[in-house]
């Protein structure tokens, strides 16, 4: 892929809905080779320009191995459809290296799901680039919506860093957890209930007693905090996707959620997220080109042996950096 | 001060535990004049140097305006100093600029441990600079360690960013909160319950009642959260400083924390702590060296705004950044 007309031509099959192209579009975003950067760049530059700011509903789905994410994304995802949506599921790996996806796994995991016309499954690999998992999947966000996926659906597995990247590219964040009793209490990784926009408790159908105990729980702890945006409280649900329990209460909350009320301020915190993913990039790419240099990093490196032995303090050390390293840019525009 | 003698004549009246010397120290670290930057870190070098790691203990305590900090710190600080402590509190108001702190404010706060010979109270100015509050008061606790306060502690208001950055700072971090009831739920800030080693519920002789029922809400909220640090369980306690209601399971909460089994773990954790600091003092810095060539600046205003509008991806605007950017790093050893 090296013509723009090659590019363009992607862009139209992709706005034309084509699965083939939003595949194809898809592993441009996740290629680290030059050419294929330039390629996705251009390809994304034509696809926002077109694309009218329209009522897409992003939401992320988060939580621990077991917790019966499949199931409820598999319920959840053709409910959707049935109510008029189509609906693109990007699950993110970070502990999977592998592009493309495991077509085979979603379709044990997601039986219907992933059969169905109006949905499209595609897991996101991590990329150990700049800007990891979270420019990957944003883009293919970008790209599905431009394809006529009014619903997008970024599903993480709940370990590592991924869960608060994840709240930051989606509208709604949403939590699964486990009924629990009193004693075997795991406790949420840290920020994550914070960043919740609903929890849902899981599989009420082995005991709806547990369920609605962890409910009131979980109602009880998220009233202590900030709500995660303003002017919404978190609804805590159970529900169970095998007997149907709360499945309805999950598609009013998502309803309630996206009442046109919010539009206005869903943009606005896209825009938010956009900017504050821009300012992160920068920094990384800033700091890693400063590194580069090895005499550079060995000198840091020095330096950091130093405060980690607490025989220079870090503002010392950094003060030393800076005045043993001389930082010149130039613009070349 | 300019001389190096003159440094280490200070360092000298630090080290003998010197009032005057200790506050002349700390308007040093505070200062932004060049020189007395090079000499504040002669100043700390040679203190490191000197001071072995001994068994001192560092204690974060925050809490939103009214909670009840004075009262608690003057009571707290007194018990500290019957136990044979010598005690150094860093008041950090990131609202206020003044440096040197409202002396007559703390007699008020703090009347009977203001005046005590043990105690050492010194409001740390929140710098606009690089590094800003955690730089100074950090470098604060190591001058008032090497002067022979054996127990620093740092108070914060809950407002602002602070608290995370003073959980960073110190080895055991409370957090005080007013009994609530069902009704009057303000709610945490983000992230400040989960780094919070401790939670006190204070002003219990209003209502024991409502006292014991927010500790009964807040304990039931750690339970479902990882704990603060490895083998620790979160405890909550309730207490009023007026009729000394709880200071002693205060008092024995901090004795627990403090037992010889964690002297390991707690020089562990400062050392990642000083780590931490350095990478994000060596990023900052890297940052502002570059967005000080005004015409990156402007470049990167104006990528900014392209992603904010959301004609351009995140990832795309970096690219562009880097590509019209170079920066040349070159060591000056």
């Amino acid at each position: 892929m090296a013509t723009t007309s090659l590019v363009e031509q992607l862009a139209d099959e992709v706005s034309s809905g084509s699965r083939r192209a939003v595949s194809q579009a898809l592993s441009l975003i996740e290629s680290t080779k030059p050419q294929d950067v330039d390629s996705a760049d251009a390809l994304l530059d034509i696809l926002l320009l077109r694309q009218a700011p329209t009522n897409t509903r992003r939401i992320g789905i988060t939580g621990a191995p077991g917790v019966g994410k499949s199931t409820m994304l598999e319920r959840f995802g053709l409910e959707l459809i049935n109510s008029g949506h189509r609906v693109a599921i990007l699950p993110v790996d970070p502990s999977s290296k592998k592009t493309g996806g495991s077509i085979l796994g979603d379709k044990v995991r997601m039986p219907q799901l992933s059969l169905h016309n109006e949905a499209f499954i595609r897991p996101s690999p991590s990329k150990a680039t700049m800007g990891g998992t979270t420019a990957t999947t944003s883009d293919a966000i970008v790209v599905c919506e431009a394809a006529g996926f009014d619903t997008v659906i970024v599903e993480t597995v709940g370990v590592g860093q991924s869960e608060t990247e994840a709240a930051d590219m989606v509208d709604l964040f949403m939590l699964l957890v486990m009924p629990q009793s009193g004693d075997d209490m795991q406790g949420m990784k840290r920020g994550i209930m914070e960043v919740a926009d609903a929890i849902v408790i899981t599989k009420s159908d082995l005991s709806l007693e547990a369920a609605r105990r962890t409910q009131a729980m979980y109602t009880s702890a998220v009233r202590l905090m900030q709500p995660s945006k303003p002017q919404w409280e978190t609804p805590v649900v159970h529900a169970s996707a095998t007997v149907d329990d709360g499945l309805h209460d999950v598609m009013s909350l998502v309803e309630k959620f996206f009442v046109s009320e919010r539009a206005a301020a869903i943009n606005n915190v896209r825009k938010e997220q956009r900017i504050a993913w821009f300012d992160d990039l920068v920094r990384r790419a800033v700091v890693s080109a400063v590194r580069n240099n090895p005499t550079v990093d060995q000198f840091i490196a020095e330096q950091i042996d130093l405060v980690a032995s607490g025989r220079v303090t870090p503002s010392t050390a950094v003060q030393r950096c800076m005045r043993s390293v001389s930082i010149t840019v130039k613009e070349q525009l």
